[in-house]
C-alpha cells in the first residue's frame, strides 16, 4: 500500500484530520467538533482519537503512515512543536503538542501555524498552484495570512512572520485584542464588521440586521450579508466601508510582499462577489502601481480544507526534507 | 591582479563609485556630483566617466573586472535594467540603464533598487552579517528598507518588494507623494519631520528652528535636531513624535516580516540617541511579542557606503552565480 501522510486542523470550532498521499490526493477525510471548552487535555485526546478513526475508516495501519502535521492557531513555536498561547483555545498556553504526539503515534511531527498550513495547502492544491510569489489571506473571526516565495514559507525568525491581521492601518483606531490600536483586523474582520453593525444600532440606525438576529449579542458578520442581499441600507453601507477596509490592508500587503498572486480565502470569501471590485479599486488607488499591475488577487479555493491539506503538506515536507 | 567588481550608486545628489575584491574589501572609492537637474544624458554620462576614473586611478584596467553592479532610486525593472522612473531625478523615465552600459563597458551588468543595494551591502559587510532574517530601513527624505532571508534579497514578483515607506499607518492621514494618505513616510521621513516643523511655526509656535534656518522654505530635519539639541522645546516635542511615527512602522514591519535583526540607516540615524529609546518602546507596545523579544534592532554600519558596496556585491552576485 502506498505510503500516506496525515494532516491534523485544530481550530475552534472543529478537528479536522486527512490522509494524503504524495501526489495530494486526500484519501480520507474526517472532522469533529473542538469542544474548546472543555479545556487542552480532553481537546488533545479527540485530536488523538480522530487520528485513530481516520486510520481505521481509511483502513490503513500506522505503518503506512509517513508522519504527521499538525496546524493550530498561534503564537507556536514550531522547532519545539509548542503551542504558545491560543485565543480561541481556553486554557492553551505552552502545550507540547509536537511531543504529545510523538509519544502517542512514534512518528515524525511536523507544526505549523493555521495560516503557514493553508497557505502551503492554496500554494500546493489550490489557487496558488505555479505561482512564485504567492499570498494567502484569511478574512474571519481575525485576519491572518502567509507567504510562499521560491517554493518556500516566508517564516521569519521564529515562524510568526506575515502576522499581518495586526499591523496597523490608523494608529489612532479602535483598540484590538493583541493590545495595538487600529490593526487591520480591528476594522475588516468578521468580528469587526459585526462590531460596526452593533454600534450603528446602538446609535439607534434601523436595520434587517436587528430581525434576522434578534439576540444583539449574537449579531454576526453573516447576518449583515444576508441584510446587504435583503436591500437594508445599513447593511449594505457596512459592506462598502468593509470593502474600504479590506482594501487598505490589501494595498500595505501589495507594497510590502509584492506577491504576484494574493488568494483571499476565510468566512468572508464567501460573499466574494460583494466586496471584490469595491476592494480592488481601493487597493490600486493606494499601491504602487508596479507592484499591482501585474498582481492577479482570487478568491481561494479550498475553502475550510486549506489548513488540514497544509498540514499534510507540512507532514510530507518533513518526510521528504529528512531524506 | 585580483579581479574586481565594480559598483555604482546612483543617488539624488552624488554618484558613488567603488572597486571591490571578491572578500569585500574596498580598493578604490569615489563620489561626484549627481548634477541631476542637467537631466539622464549628462547624468549618465557622468556615471561612466565616474567609472573609467576610478579604474584609473585604482590603476586597473577593464580586463581586471567581473562585472559592474548599478543601484538607483527606483522603481526599476531589475529583469531588464530599466528605471522606469525615479522621482528625484528630473527627466528620468523608462531609461535602459543595463544596455547602456552593456554597450560602453562591454561586461556583465546587474542592476537592483537603492534600498535592497544598501540592505545586501550591510547585510554582508555591514550590521546584518550572519542573520538569517535581516531587513534594512533607511529613513531620510523619504522611508525604503529590504530585507534579506536565508542569505537571498526578498524581492517579490518584480523587485518591488518591501516598499515599506508606502505602508499606510493611517488611512485618514496627510497625503503622500505617492498619491495615498497616510504613508509610513508621510509622518516619519525627514521630510515629514521638516514639514510638521513648518505647520507648527505656520501656527505661531515660538521655536529656535527659525533661528537655526531663517530660510523657511530651506527647514530641513537636520534643524529640528540641532534646535532640540539646544533645549528647544518645539523641537523636542516634534522629536517625540518622530519617535513615536518610527515606533508605529517599525512594529508594522515586525509583525510583517518578523525578522531577527533590524538595521537602520539613512539620514536621521545620525541622531540615533534621539529617538532609539523611545521609538522601541512604541514598537514593544505596538508589535506581538513573539516577533520582537529576540530582536535586536541596530544602527546601520555604512552609513552613506551602503549603497555603493551592495552594488558591488550584486555584481560579485552575478558573476559567481553565472560560473
Amino acid at each position: 500500500m502506498a505510503k500516506l501522510a496525515i494532516g491534523v486542523d485544530l481550530g475552534g470550532t472543529k478537528i479536522a484530520t486527512c490522509l494524503m498521499d504524495k501526489g495530494g490526493r486526500i484519501v480520507k477525510k474526517l472532522s469533529v467538533p473542538t469542544q474548546s471548552k472543555e479545556g487542552p487535555d480532553a481537546v488533545i485526546s479527540r485530536m488523538r482519537s480522530s487520528v485513530y478513526e481516520l486510520m481505521a475508516k481509511a483502513g490503513v495501519t500506522k505503518n503506512n503512515v509517513v508522519a504527521i502535521g499538525i496546524c493550530s492557531p498561534g503564537p507556536l513555536d514550531t522547532e519545539k512543536g509548542v503551542v504558545i498561547s491560543a485565543p480561541n483555545l481556553p486554557g492553551w498556553s505552552e502545550v507540547p503538542l509536537k511531543d504529545l504526539f510523538y509519544r502517542e503515534f512514534q512518528l515524525p511531527i511536523a507544526m505549523e501555524n493555521d495560516a503557514n498550513a493553508a497557505t502551503l495547502g492554496e500554494y500546493f492544491y489550490g489557487s496558488g498552484r505555479g505561482m512564485k510569489n504567492f499570498m494567502y489571506i484569511t478574512v474571519s473571526t481575525g485576519i491572518g495570512g502567509g507567504m510562499v516565495t521560491d517554493g518556500k514559507l516566508f517564516k521569519g525568525a521564529n515562524g510568526n512572520a506575515v502576522e499581518i491581521g495586526h499591523t496597523t492601518i490608523n494608529f489612532k483606531g479602535p483598540l484590538c485584542g493583541c493590545g495595538n490600536k487600529g490593526c487591520w483586523e480591528a476594522y475588516a474582520s468578521g468580528t469587526a464588521l459585526a462590531r460596526f453593525a452593533k454600534e450603528a444600532i446602538d446609535k439607534g440606525r434601523k436595520t434587517m440586521i436587528k430581525d434576522i438576529e434578534q439576540d444583539y449579542n449574537k449579531i454576526k458578520a453573516e447576518h449583515v450579508f444576508a441584510a446587504a442581499k435583503q436591500g437594508d441600507h445599513l447593511a449594505r453601507e457596512l459592506l462598502v466601508q468593509e470593502a474600504y477596509f479590506l482594501g487598505v490592508g490589501l494595498a500595505n500587503m501589495v507594497n510590502s510582499f509584492n506577491p504576484d498572486c494574493i488568494a483571499i480565502g476565510g468566512g468572508l470569501s464567501h460573499e466574494w462577489d460583494l466586496f471584490y471590485e469595491p476592494m480592488m479599486d481601493v487597493m490600486r488607488e493606494k499601491a504602487l502601481k508596479a507592484n499591482w499591475e501585474n498582481l492577479k488577487v482570487v478568491k481561494a479555493k479550498l475553502g475550510s480544507d486549506a489548513g488540514v491539506i497544509g498540514a499534510a503538506v507540512t507532514a510530507w515536507g518533513l518526510v521528504l526534507t529528512e531524506v
